[in-house]
């Protein structure tokens, strides 16, 4: 095709080759939506069992992606095309890649991945798990297999393919901007939707008014309530209402007026919603008797379905035939054994997970069910595929058993003749009533030995393999056909052979075979194994590396290539390298370029977009990486064949997404960062708590108190100062609301253009640390007072309001602050008492805080605390005792865990713990305090032992810790032991057994107020 | 084509023919609209100069057309295809035409016509004119000139073309009912859109909350204005807003929570923000200086409008050549001249007027222009051309003409010789000095006598005939082309000839030339008319019949042989029969039948639907027409051709429409008449004066009052309760909201199935009478009671709100109101007071009336009785001369301007008058009134007067009526003659002056009570 498409015949095209396959074509809906999914024609008729295949436009709203059409892809409105197959056809996959050849994207030519991305619409209840589709890098369609919808399980589960039309023409025209489409041949894509994008732009992020916006919401809800209220419920007309709602919501929260409290109940007040429209389109669905259930099992015949039919049945009838031929020649000798499961692309999380999980398995799965295996390779795995090779034995081992039999006096009569009972067992067993002996165990019972012989290992395998397959087990699994089989992604073949000959089972309603696929790039041919000996290299000759250790070292090596040509260095990046060898079959790495100007941006956003969002991998110069070259290396799915074309598209991607950066940069840094604090007035924080503002303004409140409590005066106090006053300003940033994860990061570089002080700056940044498990820890003191301040904000605030984590549900990642607060505090040289700094973020709210509050924070705290020393491994009962009473002060916490702990290494601390436990077992119930009064006492032991008490005691009051108590304790042990030994505590004297008692009590309480010895094991 | 498209075919197909015709293509929008011209590709596009051709779907949401699912073609969503175009190509029709042929229909075997429709949405300031296209009486298309939209003249005009959809798929696939369409090849319209359809009627009747909907508008209002007032104002935004506020409108008025100043005021509201829209659009556009306006001057070349120059050049090209020939070779013999004006399909009585027009003014024309005409035929005509034929002079007349020179001192010398001054003169008028003479109009002048040649007609012609058609008038006009020429419908060629040459001009951008068009059927092919005396030939032979007497005569032909074939008769309907004859070129009339069970329905309803919806003549038994056959005859353009499919398909047509009626009484007879009352309360009359039950309640109540004033008692004022109570029901049966025209005809009907009388039926009927001019009158005392009562109720309770008429707005029709008092009360036989009458009216309202306002409503009554009287044919001074006293009394005015009337033609009138006047006029201006006092006076003629004035006086009182009057009148006429003759009646003795002028004013007193005479001519 010489010339590309125009944007509307991309459409027609798409809608021509939909309706061939199949699909009845519908059109957009006439209620803003934003997405093709909240169309009925997908929410409501992927629910329940009729069948579906539908096909239509979408043109989507999305508030806040509005970018008052300066930005090359990112617009309020864009257009979707929307495909619903239901029940999944089996090739939906195959299907979608041909409909881009209708469109004139040669597969052969493209690098066309897919990239896990699971999908989840809170507010209609809805998820699915699929992928974003990659052509060249872009992303150009959503690909879901839609789990749930309304809260209602999907059965079938339907297929959801959702085009990115606008990215498709761009892609298909060479174009760098949305704006620059050509729209039908005449007019482009800028005049026809610019104005109107800008204006919608403006009237949602300036001019809409929040109070009305908030009435309408009402109004709407109660309108969806009264149409659900009918009988029978007015499932659409409710539908609708809860469209308008959810489009006013997204108004009211690009206007900023919706905080985190009040989306969490905006969200369940219309998930409530949408559950009850999709019960009662469920419910009438049935009272209608499902109508289109039948009619499909006729029309399949003709449609969508039927082109992956043929695929399936020919493995199936191949399978049987190998079947019979196994049965008769199963050979003897020790033979390989392959298994590839062939799936649609799996999370490269998922294919490490389940390698990680088959190399304990299948050595375990082959020993359980006693094959003889000569070889177990590791297993290996493409994102198409997971393998096992082994060599093992034809057959599982003969084995010899034996069975009891009736008593011995009743299986011979008096001739010594076996009776009818011996007889009867003996047919029972398949033997001769010669064959019988006594029996083994018991001779007053009669018995029989026989040999088992082992079953053919092809036997063995062809009934356990399911079992082996179904014990993966993955984060999140989905169902995608009627075996209602749960995988990763769904399985599409499996090939099974022992030698040349089939293992033939089914799972997941696939037949095993020995067909398996090639490469996408080939068009995923058929490909026949002739033997399990010839698995490999039937692969290789693919051009698939099916070994990641072989795919990783590939990579490296290419990468290391490419970088040293061009004079520049990758640094090790296991994570990324890790991800980028799972999401390739055939890795070509490629070198992209992009222009030296984005350099000017901060590094932290260059990288953040080339790994995070594209998996490129980025290059720094040889000598010093930390000034980054403008080039990336990006690892292709597919051979070198047009490695340009590709290279062109993901050079394209970069840089759409850089001039995004740059533009946002260009804006942000047009203001100082201070001048940004203003606009945290319109972000709500929460209702009771204000805006963000007001949360800022708590943090520049509380941080020099909190600095007080650590001692920072002078300079290092100003600078916490000014920091706390800025440390939350780049929230309102465009690139901070574009990257949120860069938040503190362009804080620190904004504050810096603005001419704040670096250590200000890097406060503003190390205030968010550590950010998660492993990361940096904050270095400066002002990092530090921030970070306690803003989190014990936080924590306060919430919980005096109610809002502590429950269950699962944590919005506001009040987990994650608590953490945060114990790995600084435990990384701090200094003890630092929770409860006071919790009285002075106490004292900054706006709302009433309670005591009963700081303890139950305290305890929040407390409890992430224990988690984090039990994951450095002290034994639990070490850290509850210490927790029991240093919960108020994690570093010393943690140091005197880490005392503890050592002490529980030391050969007599058994002999130690256990004397001083006596002291405390025997006065814990009294309700009596006694006084010390030894002078009543005349035995030695009493008086030896209350002497080393006093010395004791003067030593822990002065030094109260684990250490000095431990030593004390040693030093007490045999005058302990002593005093029990020789002296009855309990005498009939009452006046002597109070004194006695008050000595063992003041013993028992040497602990107190350091450690809770009776939390450890043995006490 | 075999089998026919599927719904989602024929969508995919228009979009295909729309988008290689140049249209882009647009998608429906993601507001709530009840038609494609409300989405904004539409509403702002066709604003200002810019070129646009696009094409979309548009699923259309109209509440109140909702079924609940139940009527085979009435759907609260019906889907159309709308495609806009401008501006106009030239040939929209022909396009149009096109497209129907790429879905498989055959215009050959169709009837296909253009029927007369001119659409407007008030709410949005737009209007336009144009067509519905039917199809073999298939409504399938809304063809509009678009003239205005927002209030803004639009310019260029755009093409507007609307299909529905449905309608065509139904036809295509022959369905009965919408709900059995294919969709896809697999499921049906039922299938996809039945459910909710069903719950969308349950919510827009049922549970769609009042008060709610009356927020939203609020709020959406307020959101339209915000965006307006945004500088620059955003259009897009506030526009949505506008179609939300109109969505909301229709389902409040579904609710039937509207009244009629409700809607007034809504349709201001969104009028006034609609027009504000389109200002801002074209505020906009213009700031970006109409960016497209050059772009499509390229990009034309290969677009829409391309298609239709070639023949528009063509034309151009051959009329200039033809010019040339015409000068050389003029005749001046007597020749034939014919002038055909080629439109699109003329509106029948624009057709009918035109040719009205012509009829004088064409031989007018040939006068004014100096033309001899041997034969001017009456004009002639068809729906898509308007002709005149006459034999005309070759050349105007030669004419002698004289010129008036200088002064004859100043023209000749002393010799004799010819100044300068004549030498110029001479020159000046092209002749030598020589032909010089006294000019003979004053002789003191030189002058000159010069022969002007007449001009050839073709020149004459060619120079004016475009003045002769601009001068056709229309009720409404419209302009397609940028010409800016208005006419009836877009003129789309001109066949001008005077014997075989073409006159040459150009009007509305159109050429004349020698080429007319065929008929629609045959694809309007081109005919090449050699020479004016072939014209009515060369149409014979293209089987048009162009002479409208000549179609209705063959039309009558027709369908008297058609309906004597079946024993039926057709009665006689002028109004039916010349729009039928105005809508047909060629005509064939076809016989059609429905389903015998349909006769069971009103017979009211039947002939409605056949004459006012479908141009059918109904067909009654030959013995007696009040009883209908089951057929009805149309009339086809076109042939006889496939006659069976065209019949049909009107068959089908007729079927839905009475399947339709049938549903709706089927529904109405499930419950009494009186049943319907309460429902009444759900339709707001007025805010003020309650709803329709509440007005229902009040003519109850005054019913039985106003029967009072007429004297009606026993039987005949029960009957009259009884009607007045049931009167208003039937407005709210399903038949009456479907078809208003119905309104008492359904009343009268359900009445006698609920078993009320016959008489009380009747009155129910009657009280509509009379609904127009020459409408029948209501016969039965209690059908004039209650028409009263309801149309007095109305006039006060309106007029007291002050929503008495203005200027030309009336909506509650109240002129039409108090004409119907008017003409009732004129008809009854005695006396009515319409203030007694008014007064009962006043005590029923709900409001305070007050006296002013009675004499408001009579005045205003007296202003429709003045036009009755007028209209009647009575002398204006007449009839103000009476209702100077007798506004009161609509009946006893009428009787006594009719004798008025008569004595004014009385030949003694003048002086009979003229003494009485003397009378008045002398005593007019004096302050005092004097008394009678004879006895002062002893002249005789004073005595005689007085003795007749007092036996005159006496008769006058006893009836007081113009007749005794004039009566007396004539008889006072000498004695008031000599008086004056004989009496100074301002005589100096001031008694005997007092006693003089007593007796004039008593004589001049007479009348009063009467008349006043003094507004007579000649008084």
């Amino acid at each position: 095709m010489s010339k590309p498409l125009s944007f509307q015949q991309v459409v027609l095209k798409l809608q021509d080759y939909w309706a061939s396959e199949g699909c009845l074509i519908w059109q957009p809906y006439n209620v803003q939506v934003g997405a093709g999914t909240m169309n009925p024609a997908t929410f409501l008729r992927v629910l329940g069992p009729e069948p579906w295949n539908v096909a239509y436009v979408e043109p989507s709203i999305r508030p806040d992606d509005g970018r008052y059409g300066n930005n090359p892809n990112r617009m309020q409105q864009h257009t979707q095309f929307q495909v619903i197959l239901k029940p999944d056809p089996g090739n939906p996959q195959e299907l979608y890649l041909d409909s881009l050849t209708v469109l004139g994207i040669d597969r052969a030519k493209h690098d066309i991945r897919f990239v896990e991305d699971n999908w989840e619409a809170p507010a209609l209840g809805a998820w699915g798990l699929g992928w974003e589709v990659w052509l060249d890098g872009l992303e150009i369609t959503q690909f879901t297999y839609f789990q749930q919808a309304g809260g209602i399980a999907l059965d079938p589960v339907s297929v959801e393919i959702t085009y990115g039309i606008d990215r498709i023409v761009m892609f298909l025209q060479d174009v760098r901007s949305v704006w620059d489409i050509d729209y039908d041949g005449q007019r482009t894509y800028s005049d026809v939707f610019l104005r109107s994008e800008i204006e919608q732009c403006i009237y949602n992020y300036d001019t809409a008014d929040v109070d009305r916006l908030t009435q309408m919401y009402t109004l709407y809800e109660a309108e969806a309530k009264s149409a659900l209220a009918h009988e029978p419920p007015l499932v659409v007309p409710a539908h609708d209402y809860i469209l308008k709602c959810s489009h006013t919501f997204n108004l009211l929260d690009t206007r900023g007026a919706i905080g985190i409290t009040e989306r969490v109940r905006y969200f369940a007040r219309m998930r409530d919603l949408a559950r009850q429209v999709a019960t009662a389109y469920l419910e009438q669905r049935q009272r209608m008797e499902y109508p289109w259930v039948e009619k499909t099992a006729v029309s399949s015949q003709r449609s969508v379905v039927s082109t992956s039919r043929p695929r399936e049945t020919g493995h199936m009838q191949s399978t049987r035939q190998l079947t019979n031929l196994v049965k008769q020649g199963a050979s003897s000798e020790p033979t390989t054994f392959v298994l590839e499961i062939g799936t649609e692309e799996l999370p490269a999380g998922d294919l490490s997970s389940a390698l990680e999980q088959l190399k304990t398995a299948f050595p375990e799965f082959l020993k359980q069910h006693k094959l003889e295996a000569d070889e177990i390779r590791t297993p290996i795995g493409t994102p198409r595929r997971l393998a096992l090779i082994a060599t093992v034995a034809a057959r599982q081992p003969d084995e010899e058993v034996e069975r009891k039999g009736p008593p011995m006096k009743a299986a011979y009569d008096a001739s010594g003749a076996p009776t009818k009972a011996a007889e009867g067992f003996a047919k029972g067993q398949g033997v001769s009533a010669s064959d019988l002996a006594p029996y083994s165990g018991d001779d007053r019972y009669i018995g029989v030995k026989k040999k088992i012989a082992g079953r053919p290992a092809i036997d063995v395998l062809a009934e356990n393999l399911p079992s082996l397959i179904a014990s993966l087990k993955f984060g999140r699994t989905m169902r995608w056909n009627a075996s209602g089989v749960t995988f990763s992604r769904p399985i599409r073949w499996m090939v099974a052979l022992l030698s040349d000959q089939v293992i033939p089972f089914e799972y997941a309603g696939v037949s095993s075979g020995r067909i398996t696929r090639g490469t996408r790039a080939a068009g995923s041919p058929d490909i026949e194994i002739k033997s399990a000996d010839n698995y490999l290299e039937a692969l290789k000759a693919a051009h698939i590396v099916v070994d990641p250790a072989a795919r990783q070292s590939t990579i490296t090596g290419q990468i290391k290539a490419i970088a040293s040509k061009v004079g520049g260095s990758i640094p090790d990046d296991p994570a990324l390298l890790e991800e980028v060898t799972n999401l390739v079959e055939q890795p070509t790495a490629l070198l992209g370029s992009f222009e030296e100007k984005y350099l000017a941006l901060p590094k932290d956003v260059l990288i953040t977009v080339m790994k995070k969002h594209q998996r490129y991998f980025p290059m720094g110069r040889r000598d010093d990486f930390s000034r980054l070259l403008p080039h990336f290396i990006a690892v292709r799915n597919g051979d070198a064949t047009h490695l340009d074309v590709v290279t062109h598209g993901n050079e394209s991607v970069l840089r759409a997404r850089y001039a995004d950066a740059d533009y946002f940069y260009q804006r942000d840094t047009q203001r100082k960062l201070e001048d940004y604090l203003p606009r945290l007035g319109t972000l709500t924080f929460q209702e009771k708590l204000g805006s963000m503002l007001d949360r800022a303004h708590r943090i520049e409140a509380l941080a020099p108190r909190v600095a007080g409590l650590i001692g920072l005066s002078g300079d290092a106090l100003k600078i916490a100062q000014r920091a706390a006053r800025l440390c939350k300003a780049d929230l309102a940033t465009q690139m901070v609301i574009e990257f949120t994860s860069l938040q503190g990061v362009m804080g620190r570089e904004y504050a810096l253009i603005a001419g704040e002080s670096e250590a200000v700056a890097q406060a503003i940044f190390e205030h968010y640390l550590p950010r998660y498990a492993g990361d940096w820890a904050p270095q400066s003191k002002a990092g530090v007072v921030i970070g306690l301040a803003d989190r014990l904000d936080g924590l306060v605030g919430l919980f005096a309001i109610g809002l502590a984590p429950t269950g699962s549900a944590d919005p506001w990642a009040l987990r994650r602050a608590a953490l945060g607060v114990v790995q600084v505090l435990i990384d701090q040289p200094h003890s630092f008492s929770l409860r006071q700094a919790l009285q002075l973020a106490a004292e900054v709210q706006p709302v009433t805080v309670a005591d009963k509050t700081i303890d139950e924070v305290i305890a929040f705290i407390a409890g992430r605390l224990r988690v984090v020393l039990l994951d450095q491994g002290y034994r639990y009962d070490a850290v509850d005792a210490v927790l029991a009473v240093r919960a108020d002060d994690p570093h010393r916490a943690a140091s005197e865990v880490a005392a503890l702990a050592k002490w529980m290494q030391e050969p007599d601390w058994n002999d130690v713990l256990s004397n001083y436990a006596r002291c405390v077992r025997i006065t814990r119930d009294l309700k009596e305090r006694h006084a010390l009064d030894t002078r009543t006492d005349k035995e030695p032991a009493t008086a030896n032992l209350r002497e080393a008490y006093d010395r004791a005691e003067a030593k822990v009051k002065a030094q109260p810790d684990v250490s000095t108590l431990m030593t004390e304790l040693r030093g007490l042990q045999g005058k302990i032991f002593d005093f029990f030994k020789d002296v009855l505590v309990m005498a009939e004297d009452e006046l002597m057994r109070r004194a006695r008692l008050g000595l063992v009590q003041h013993v028992a309480a040497l602990s107190e107020g350091i450690v809770d010895l009776s939390k450890v094991e043995g006490f």
